[in-house]
């Protein structure tokens, strides 16, 4: 059944209506995710490679990983055949990764369009934006918390954005919704503000059930059993520890077949050996025992490979990014992740700066090609991240989006062909001509080079009359751009009003929590 | 006979007044030369690469390249086999490839400090500074034409940064100073207020003869005549015309055995065909017919296959920095390089921004990261380029060439020994603890992350009270401090008269032009 034929049959939202809606509306153009077509950077050996792995598993066997406040996870491992004492589970050499074969290495996340469909994994990369920042930044707002009102402009930038593939999760926590509550705003945000692919919340296990429950009206029920309709992000709380929090979110996923992102949380030095061989090892034993407990609870249950990785300044505690030690980490999970045939996900648009400056664009960039260069499927945080992550910038959202556009490129490889060769080009302008007016270069300028729909490259004077603007003055007239021309994607009115109903009624059955 | 011994052997720059000064001056840390420890990225197949190899065959043999006002050089073609039409050299399949066989794979370029030589081929990368700009900009001075006392700044600059391992050439043009006489300054500046490895003068053959003279008076004749003291830069007039004055200062190199980049000046779609298979292919005919020039001028000459290739905006016409285009020319180049055996150059702190902002340091750090993994063995440019090598920037200068620190660090590779594995360490600390205060980490903290010296991790209030300021305001406090902070690098006394009176004799012996 391909995607469009599972699009058709799945209810409400492929209504007649809704698709006279979508005839109709603007149609603003999103990237198909990357498809490499360049090699990936190995940069460990077949020797370092094993040595992790067995190291992995000895830390598996001997050491063990703590499931605490988790009765039923505890029974799972148990009857899997782990030692289980206490909150420690230790299992034995090699049961882990046999227990990890069941997860698909690749598959399918549905949007509610069906054209922004990702399929996650292989050679593939989809790209998704910033995640978890409390705060945002804007030029003229200057640094504050974030607000629903603000989650909604990320969303629709988000939506606007050519080379973004996916909506994401939480763009910005708005911190003015209570905390118990403001999954179903977020959630009910993706939904109607965009049609491509997002997350759900981990924050509870009844907000993940919330999620797939919503899901279930957006997509039909029988569709969101069916199908893979979210990507959610589990984090690991290195070292080893599995909270039940966050396994408990994983349990309701992996229960109803949505795909989850098993990733340790590592600031190097701090929550992982300061070495990038121990980092790896540690990272790998995580990630064994996170995806084998994904199929404990569901075998066949979609899941990544995750690896949040940073470097730490020993001087003052503070992580660092973009850094050459995260880099060595995050090519060698890629490695690690393949050798699994699992999907991966790790790198973004990750800088320590306080502001869109070069600091932060360094950062970003040393982050975003390691990104691709490792192979990476699924990069959340691609865009809009600053200060470490506690803030969501409107301006840096839009500068990276932008960069995106560089990996799509890059990742296309080197055609070959006769007219790629361009020996007729080359005759016709001989020595001492110029290219500009030719047949060759007239037939093929316009998809020949990456266009940035942000940067400068007019002449100093010119420039110099514009005001001299700087990239994030640029960007902030972009974002203001983009807010303006955005128009809603088609959506099933009736679809909205059940959304509107399930999130009234969630919210009217609990107080307001700001805990 | 090793660089040490054959420094002591020189004359009067090993002499024991030297050697007291060197001992007692203050010592500023320059970096050795990267060796990378990790893999280069190959992203043209064995298909590709025959593909261009046997076009660029065809171009030389059938279309040909252009020496114009030249008729040496012609003869010196005639003399090995070519086809010689008028000022048009066409050069039968085959041949000039065997030409370029004498070139060697790898040299050292000797600095007056022999701690400072550099070895350039192989898997090394050295690092030198922007090249040619006539203008600076600095944030206190806005743009400006450069001076001499620029010029000096950025030598003093390049010499207190600790990843530069090379002074540069033209690291902007003093153009205060007569044309015909600014290449003595330069020099002179370089030889005196450093001890790094430099560039000599390719504006006229008589020039380059200056710097090979002065270099007889810096490092004693007989050593320069029996090595390599100067690695120029030697642009190709793309398309395929090598012009009289270029090949003037090659032949005068090559004849005294000092280095030379041969170098296709590439702005893609308009000196280049707008692909990149094209590109690649006019690049590779026209370093071989550069490459093999070289060796009929002398055998065994020391020479660089160069690239320097941009994109362009094509509705504009502007050039554009840092795009994926510029990278897939740059890894093919490479790896034609090094099917070719010889050192490669290309990559720099490319950007087409007017400020150090974040869209230079984007497209800095795309071409910085492609440089590394593309196997460049010197690169030219790796810092201080801004708005398209219009500007060399005192505050990018030191930004970037802190970002030269990452690439140190990535070409390290992985440790992968028992101290690195860090078994002891996860088994002290367990789930749920930490890793700041662990035997390992103590160990090993100091040197187990790369270290910004300028990039800023504080918190944000800390941030705040100090003036929230951005990557340019710390650049000026840097470039100040470094400034400040400068030493001349001891130099013997009789040396520093000889080279003033050189310098004098020269600037008499013409007219000032500044034409």
């Amino acid at each position: 059944m391909t995607d469009t034929e599972a699009r058709g049959r799945r209810g409400r939202g492929g209504g007649g209506a809704a698709r006279r809606a979508e005839r109709s509306a603007v149609s603003f153009e999103t990237a198909k995710y990357i498809e490499r077509n360049i090699p990936n950077l190995e940069i460990l050996n077949e020797e370092a490679l094993q040595i992790i792995e067995a190291n992995a598993e000895t830390i598996l066997e001997e050491i063990g990983v703590n499931f605490p406040d988790n009765p039923a996870a505890l029974q799972r491992w148990r009857d899997a055949g782990a030692q289980v004492d206490g909150e420690r589970v230790r299992i034995p050499k090699g049961l882990a990764r046999e227990l990890c074969k069941t997860a698909p290495s690749e598959y399918t996340q549905h949007a509610r369009n069906p054209e922004r469909n990702v399929v996650v994994g292989g050679r593939n990369l989809v790209l998704a934006p910033v995640y978890g920042p409390p705060f945002v930044r804007d030029a003229a707002g200057g640094r504050r918390y974030a607000t629903l009102s603000d989650f909604q402009k990320f969303v629709k930038l988000a939506y606007m954005s050519k080379w973004l593939h996916h909506s994401g999760g939480t763009v910005c926590e708005p911190t003015d919704i209570p905390v118990n509550k403001r999954h179903l705003d977020m959630l009910y945000a993706h939904m109607t503000l965009s049609d491509k692919p997002f997350m759900g919340s981990v924050t509870e296990p009844s907000r993940a059930q919330d999620s797939v429950d919503m899901c279930g009206v957006l997509f039909g029920d029988d569709f969101v059993q069916q199908n893979t309709v979210m990507t959610s992000l589990i984090n690991i709380n290195s070292p080893m520890t599995f909270d039940d929090v966050m396994m408990g979110a994983l349990e309701v996923y992996a229960q109803n077949n949505q795909a989850c992102i098993i990733s340790p949380f590592i600031v190097g030095g701090a929550m992982a050996p300061v070495s990038v061989m121990g980092t790896l090892t540690q990272v790998l034993a995580e990630v064994l025992a996170g995806i084998a407990y994904s199929q404990l609870c569901r075998k066949g249950a979609p899941v990544i490979f995750g690896a949040f990785v940073t470097s730490i300044d020993m001087n003052s505690g503070a992580p660092t990014f973009g850094t050459p030690e995260a880099a060595h980490i995050t090519y060698g999970a890629g490695q690690l992740a393949r050798r699994m045939g699992l999907p991966f996900r790790s790198a973004g648009s990750f800088c320590g700066s306080k502001l869109p400056d070069a600091q932060a664009a360094y950062e970003t960039s040393n982050s975003l090609n390691m990104g691709l260069l490792s192979g990476v499927n699924f990069m959340l945080h691609a865009c809009g991240w600053l200060e470490g992550g506690l803030v969501s910038s409107f301006e840096k959202f839009v500068m990276d989006a932008d960069q995106l556009g560089t990996l799509h490129h890059l990742a296309k490889g080197v055609q070959i062909d006769e007219n790629a060769q361009a020996m007729d080009a080359i005759r016709e302008v001989g020595p001492g001509g110029h290219y500009l007016g030719c047949a060759h270069t007239q037939a093929n300028f316009k998809s020949a080079f990456w266009k940035s729909d942000l940067l400068d490259y007019k002449p100093f004077e010119t420039w110099q009359d514009e005001g001299a603007r700087d990239t994030q003055a640029l960007a902030t007239v972009r974002v203001e751009k983009m807010l303006n021309d955005y128009q809603q994607p088609p959506i099933d009115p009736a679809i909205v009003e059940a959304l509107d109903a399930f999130v009234a009624k969630r919210k009217a059955a609990e107080p307001d929590s700001f805990m």
